[in-house]
């Protein structure tokens, strides 16, 4: 690509220092002049949602985590104070962690943070911790976001010994998700082991009145932080679900409000070119043609932005893979994203990308600044900083050799105000691409079938526990299944109970995992 | 599907305590006949592979990496002898290494290790340290894998207070490889700051007479160990690459080899349905369409198998994403992997995965034990472990039903035998894939493009440097582009200065960065 036409495809916001270059796409002059005339109506649908209108139909939401950052902007004088006065709280709430006014049950200063949370109570949260918590954190971070007991066992007892200087942060804005609750459960009875008070030790975030913010104030826990109503749990990281456990870790949670305000102002530009959050928009709808035919490979050549491909999947797919449109059409739309970070992902799977199904489109990030203090020359001229950029410009030169797409974004350095404008220029252009596309960014109609069935297998699962244990003589499959007395899928019993036994729930009385209907089973409770 | 046909699909090796079910997918009666009759070509291929035939043709390479874990199929005694007095080596070595026979420089015992190697060279130790690393190692692991600086100072800092205990093993097979060098480097200047004789704490593992072999023996550090031409990078993990960090931490490396070892038993049957790798490959066929039409997202539900899928990007992607097939043939071929674990990920993208693009198939990986000792009742009655399986079972039930494809794995636990297994049960499967639709699975020619571009960048940014510092006066763009008396994109050169003015090479006397064209610099060396 020549001189002029690069500058041409090349975006810098002076505010926050971002570069945001587009010349690795083959961007028509036609997708331009279309995506220019759309965006009319794209910009007008973001500053009616900005202004409170209801964004999110289904749920009869307004959707409102750009007032986070800029509270003037908030609808009403109620919502602005709240936001405002609980901003205050974070900061009058850390300040009394970190100076040991708030203490742990046996009057130590607290050293430990637990989150426990899920889903948009652990993504963001987690990449923030990793690619700004200092070395040596105010609180150190560890995080529960499973209902894997042995993963739930890993985390505790790294922190057995230090469950005395442990406070313990729930969040869940239903305060009713069961991996939290998990989480939580499985805490308590670890500190009540230790004879440790938990309710001494947890703050909850959670919305008003929830399962967990009753339980919170029965229980009277040191502090209930509100989770509001027009805060999508994967646009929540700017609440005090992110800014709690950030101010927590000695992170300057301003800055990143203060990063994610000063993107929020460029991306509401009315002139597309002046907008990155637009660009990134009409780079999306070209690459994956408007309806995801490319996944997006997010490479951040920086070990501390390793997490944010994790935080996009949940931002990008959680928002972007939807059945239907607007108009109740089904389109079954959705933007698959992966990726780790450069240059090490190139010598996992850069092979593909050069050589293999052109089936993707790159997102490199780079860090403009190396590192803290100075660098020596590892071969006798360069430093490791040269060799990164090296390696960033050498794929992406060979992908172009290719014709593979990408998107550069540069970035200044890896600092609380830049990671505030990253995660505000990517929630902008969902918006923006949300409604290119006609759909509705803001629910998730598609996790709730799944929740219905894993309530359904725990009513079955507890049945066929019945059932066995009411048994006198060993029973095969397709006597259980009669003996269940409720319509169920032989194959749902027998996986039940393979996992029954290999909890030493259930013994295998005769027969052959390999061929399924020669085994008959006993309860070991009846034994 | 009814319990006749499931029976059908499904399939348990009793060694392992494997499970693999197909119900999920829709594989038809021609499919399934098809591949019967190639599988016959895909197994022979395999048995003379095994044998030491050169399998792979482009670099005139055997492909031995079986060999590793069942000795007596070595094609020579002069490997088979190799092969087990390097694993006698390993044990040994670590057994010094823990009694304190072996001691760091100032005669403290080792307490940390440090893992220096990129791509294959790290990509298994990382993800079996992090399933199986004991909860007390016997040396701590981390791992540098990038030229990261900001990274690297993050794991160095970390260690700092511990240099003087702690074992460095370099992982280079090429002993080329920048990165691993780089990490390297910066390791031994650290070090140097601490008057730490880096040779007495370093262990190199790299092919015969590389460069890391001969500065390891120049300098004379503590250990050498092999890496032999056989063995490619990415099916490297039960050689030495993987296997002494195991032993290191005090991971039962010789059960991981006994897993693996059982795995390749079972995956040599001819009869396709009674092979576990061979069921894995006709479904990954079958998903993808052989053309990689379908991405495939790795699902384990176990926190410690949270790295899997960042293993088999490697695995899977560099060995099948190639552009021509054995005949010459422009196949692009590849087949996309992505995933961290279950639930978490419900939380994240199941909402695309069951309501939006279909352009995926799911691999549950169910472990089947839920921990060490008994678990509480978190609601009354349901274990934490009974929400795993009912939201793993709930999921697959719920994309099911919408049309969705999934592979369901299941493994008793999680041990060093059983993640031997596991990547055993990969590696054959990614061999016959490749054999399947006739391409080199053992060699990554589309990574050299990459690497020569970098090498070039690294030169021009060096024009750039020394031709900034002779200029006098402020220089723009287009007269450096000029001043460099060797033809370069004016872009590149724009890239390189931006990059040198964040760390303060290069100061900006006037211009904006919005309009490239308006930019002058100068050296901060100069002025």
């Amino acid at each position: 690509m020549d001189w002029r036409s690069y500058q041409n495809r090349h975006f810098h916001d002076q505010d926050t220092g971002f570069f945001l270059d587009l010349a690795g796409l083959d961007i028509s002059a036609a997708d331009s002049a279309d995506f220019e005339k759309r965006f009319k109506d794209i910009h007008a649908a973001m500053t009616a949602l900005e202004a409170g209108e209801i964004a999110n139909p289904d749920e009869g939401r307004m959707v409102g985590h750009y007032w986070l950052r800029a509270t003037d902007l908030a609808p009403s004088d109620e919502i602005r104070a709240e936001i405002e006065s609980t901003l205050e709280d974070i900061v009058s709430f850390s300040a009394d962690i970190h100076a040991g006014v708030l203490r742990a049950a046996d009057n130590q200063t607290f050293t430990d943070l637990l989150v426990i949370g899920i889903g948009g109570s652990a993504l963001g949260p987690q990449f923030v911790s990793d690619a700004l918590a200092p070395h040596d954190p105010a609180l150190k971070a560890h995080f529960l976001d499973n209902t894997d007991p042995a993963g739930i066992d890993r985390v505790l007892d790294r922190l057995d010994h230090r469950f005395h200087r442990t406070l313990v942060v729930v969040i869940s804005k239903s305060g009713g998700t069961p991996e939290t609750r998990n989480g939580m459960v499985e805490t308590m009875e670890r500190f009540k082991g230790h004879d440790i008070d938990f309710a001494r030790q947890a703050v909850a975030i959670t919305g008003d009145n929830s399962k967990l913010y009753e339980r919170a104030r029965a229980e009277n826990w040191l502090k209930i932080f509100p989770m509001w109503d027009w805060v999508g749990g994967r646009t929540s990281e700017t609440s005090v679900v992110g800014m709690l456990p950030a101010a927590l870790q000695g992170i300057d949670f301003r800055a990143i409000l203060a990063g994610a305000c000063s993107m929020d102002a460029v991306t509401r530009q009315r002139e597309p070119w002046h907008n990155p959050a637009a660009l990134l928009c009409l780079a999306w709808y070209v690459a994956t043609e408007g309806r995801g035919s490319r996944d997006m490979v997010i490479l951040p050549y920086k070990d501390s932005l390793l997490l944010f491909s994790r935080y996009l999947q949940q931002l990008i797919m959680e928002s972007l893979g939807k059945e239907f449109d607007l108009d109740g059409k089904r389109v079954e739309q959705g933007i698959s994203v992966y990726g780790n970070k450069g240059s090490t992902d190139q010598h996992a799977y850069v092979q593909q990308l050069r050589d293999g199904i052109n089936n993707f489109f790159v997102t490199f990030i780079e860090v403009l600044k190396d590192r803290e203090g100075s660098s020596i020359p590892v071969d006798g001229v360069n430093t490791s900083g040269d060799y990164l950029f090296g390696f960033l410009q050498g794929t992406r030169e060979a992908l172009a050799e290719r014709g593979r797409a990408s998107i550069t974004l540069s970035i200044p350095e890896v600092t609380p105000f830049a990671i505030g404008a990253l995660i505000a220029l990517y929630e902008r252009t969902v918006g923006f691409y949300a409604a290119l596309v006609n759909i509705n960014a803001y629910h998730q109609p598609g996790v709730e079938a799944g929740k219905q069935a894993a309530v359904e297998t725990l009513a079955i699962l507890n049945r066929v526990r019945a059932v066995l244990k009411g048994a006198e003589a060993p029973v095969n499959l397709v006597d259980l299944k009669q003996l269940m007395g409720i319509e169920v899928e032989t194959e749902l019993i027998y996986r039940i109970i393979r996992r029954l036994h290999a909890n030493g729930q259930v013994v295998l009385a005769s027969g052959s995992w390999s061929e399924p209907d020669t085994l008959k089973f006993k309860s070991t409770t009846n034994t």
